[in-house]
C-alpha cells in the first residue's frame, strides 16, 4: 500500500483556473487514491466548484485567500507583496509540513523565486533547476534545466547531473542510467568552459551512473542518453524548439491529410491509429516541470493546459513524494562531496 | 537572363563521394543552365564518374589532386597541413577569382577554417557565421549563427542579424524583414547579457529591418520571424533538436501507421498526401548551411546527403552568387558603421 500524503494546490493559477485547476484535482483523485489535497485560493470561486464534486470535496481541505500572483506580476513584485497569495500559502504548507509537495499553473519565475525563498535548496545544490521527462524514440529522457538559471558554471552543471540521476534511479527506475551533456559536437573539445569542465567531473564521479559524455540536440529525440544536463538558457530553447517543431509537423500532416479526398480517406481509415500517434505525443502526458534541488517538492504545471494535464502534474509530485527524490538527492550529493575528487577541486 | 557563373566542388567530401557530389552536379546542370563547374578531386575515381555524364563534362572543369580532407582531420592539421587538398584548392578558386562560389560536403569546422583563412571576413564583419533555412508554418525563416561561433557578444548578434536581414532581403525578396533574438522569453528582461546588449543596438538601427524583439524557441517553426538570431551554441542545439524531433515523431508516425491492418488501409489510400507531407519536410529541401560574412561564397553540405540535397547546396551557392549576397552585406555594415548610435557605442 502507498504511503498517504497531501499535495497542496495554489487553486488560482493558469489560464482556465480555478476551472481546470479543481477538475484536474478530481480527475488525480480517482487515479491517486493514496492523495489528499490542501487548496489555497478565492472562496467565492472556487467553493461552488468543489461542491460539484462530493469526493473530492472529501478528501480536500479548502483555505481561502483574496489575494493571487498574475502572470504578468514581477518577480520581486510578487515575492515581496504578495505573501497571501494563493501560490505563496501553498508553498509555505510544503515548509510547514502540512504537505508533502505542491503544483501550481501559475507564474513560472514567481513559483520558482518562491519556492527558493521560503522551502531553500538541499545542502550542497547552488541552484535549483527545472526538469522534465520527454519523449524519445526508445522511451523517454529527463532534461534539465529548464530555465531557471541562465548562466551555470560546471559545478551547476554537475548538481544537475546529480540530480537527473537520481531522478532517473528512483522516478523512472534505471539501475545506472546514462547521463549525458547537452553539447555542439560529441568530441571532448567542443563546446563552452562550463560542459567542458562539468565534463571532468562526471568522468570520475563516485556515483551509479554511466557518463556517456556529450550529446547533439538530436540526441534528445533518439534516447541516447537517459539524463540531458544543460544551462537554462539552452534548455529552455531545446525544450521550446522541439515543442514548435511539433506543433509545425502536426500542422503540415493535418494539411496533408485535409487537403485531398483520399487523405481524408485515408486519414479516417487510420483514425485510431493517428489517434495512438497524436496521444503518444500528447503534450499533456509530459506536463509537470519538476522544480529540483529545493528542500520541499514543487511542481509548475503549463499554464495552458487542462484538467488532464493538471491531473498529470499533480501525479508528478506525487510520484516525486513516494519515491523519495529528495532523500535521494542528500545521500548522493553526500558521497559527491567526500568524494576526493571534488575535496581536491575544491581546495584548488 | 542570369549571368553565367562558375561554382568550384570539392568532390572527396561527404560520406558518399564522389559518387554523390558528381551525380548532384548532374542534377544541378539540369536545374541551373547558367551554372559551370570547376571540380577538385583525385583523377582515378571521379573521372570516371564524369564520364557517364557527357552533358555535365562539357560544363565542367577538372583538376586532380591526391590529397584530400578527412571527417576526422582536426581543424588545425588541416589547415596546416592540407594545402593541396580538394576542400582548399575548391576554396582557393573563389579566392583567385576562377569560381564565384564554393560547396563542399566534407569536415565543416576544417571548411569554415579555411575559408575564413583563404578567403578572410567581409569589412565589419568580425566573425562569419553560419546559416540555413528552416520551414515554418508560415514559409520559411533563416537562422544564424548554427556552431560557428560558441560564444557570442552583443556585437556579433547585430552583425549575424544584418546578415541575414540582406539574405532575407535579397534572397528570400522580402521586403522589411522580421528579426527576431533567440531567448528563454520575449519580456524585455530576460536572457543573458549578449542578447540584451543585441536588443538595445537593433532597436535603434537605421536599416530596412523590423526588429520584433526576442523570440522562443517555438516561435521557430511558428514562423514569428523571417531572421532567427543566435549564437552558435544555441542556434546547433536549437537546430539538431528540431531535426530530432522530426525524426521522432516520423518514427511515431510510421510505427503508428504500420501497427493495424487500418492504419496500413488509411496510409495506403492517403499514400500521395503522406508523400506531399514528406517532401514538405524533406531535410534535402533544406540541405546547403550558408557561411555568411566571408568575402566569397562558400556553401557547406551536410555530409550524408544523397545527390538531390547536394544538388540544393550547389542552388544555394548560386542564388547567394546571384543575388549578390555579399554586396548586399557590405552596403549594409558600411550604412551601419556610420549610424551615429553605432559610433557612440565605439567610443564608450
Amino acid at each position: 500500500m502507498t504511503k498517504r500524503l497531501t499535495i497542496s494546490v495554489d487553486a488560482m493559477g493558469g489560464d482556465d483556473a480555478p476551472e481546470m485547476v479543481v477538475a484536474g484535482m478530481e480527475l488525480a483523485r480517482q487515479r491517486l487514491p493514496h492523495v489528499d489535497f490542501l487548496l489555497f485560493g478565492d472562496r467565492e470561486k472556487v467553493e461552488p466548484l468543489l461542491a460539484s464534486y462530493p469526493s473530492l470535496q472529501k478528501r480536500c481541505e479548502f483555505r481561502h485567500t483574496d489575494e493571487m500572483v498574475l502572470n504578468e506580476d514581477k518577480v520581486a513584485v510578487a515575492l515581496r507583496n504578495k505573501r497571501q497569495s494563493s501560490m505563496r500559502l501553498a508553498i509555505n504548507a510544503v515548509k510547514d509540513g502540512e504537505a508533502a509537495g505542491v503544483v501550481s499553473a501559475g507564474n513560472t519565475g514567481a513559483l520558482m523565486a518562491m519556492a527558493k525563498f521560503v522551502l531553500k535548496t538541499l545542502p550542497g545544490i547552488e541552484r535549483p533547476a527545472i526538469a522534465t521527462v520527454l519523449p524519445t524514440i526508445s522511451g523517454q529522457t529527463v532534461m534539465l534545466d529548464l530555465g531557471a538559471n541562465v548562466d551555470c558554471d560546471g559545478d551547476n552543471l554537475v548538481q544537475f547531473a546529480i540530480m537527473g540521476e537520481v531522478f532517473a534511479t528512483n522516478v523512472l527506475g534505471l539501475e545506472k542510467p546514462r547521463i549525458g551533456i547537452l553539447n555542439i559536437g560529441e568530441e571532448e573539445l567542443k563546446g563552452n568552459e562550463a560542459v567542458q569542465q562539468a565534463s571532468t567531473m562526471l568522468q570520475e564521479i563516485d556515483l551509479p551512473i554511466h557518463f556517456h559524455g556529450f550529446v547533439e540536440g538530436d540526441g534528445i529525440g533518439a534516447g541516447t542518453v537517459d539524463v540531458v544536463v544543460t544551462d537554462g538558457f539552452t534548455g529552455n530553447v531545446a525544450l521550446k524548439t522541439a515543442e514548435g517543431t511539433a506543433k509545425m509537423l502536426g500542422h503540415f500532416l493535418k494539411e496533408a491529410l485535409t487537403g485531398t479526398l483520399l487523405g481524408k480517406l485515408g486519414a479516417l481509415i487510420a483514425g485510431p491509429a493517428l489517434n495512438a500517434f497524436k496521444e503518444r505525443v500528447d503534450p499533456r502526458r509530459y506536463n509537470g516541470a519538476m522544480f529540483l534541488g529545493l528542500n520541499g517538492i514543487c511542481v509548475k504545471s503549463h499554464g495552458g493546459t487542462d484538467a488532464l494535464g493538471f491531473a498529470n502534474a499533480i501525479g508528478v509530485a506525487a510520484e516525486l513524494v513516494s519515491r523519495g527524490i529528495n532523500e535521494g538527492i542528500k545521500r548522493d550529493m553526500e558521497k559527491f562531496v567526500h568524494n576526493p575528487h571534488e575535496e581536491q577541486a575544491a581546495e584548488a
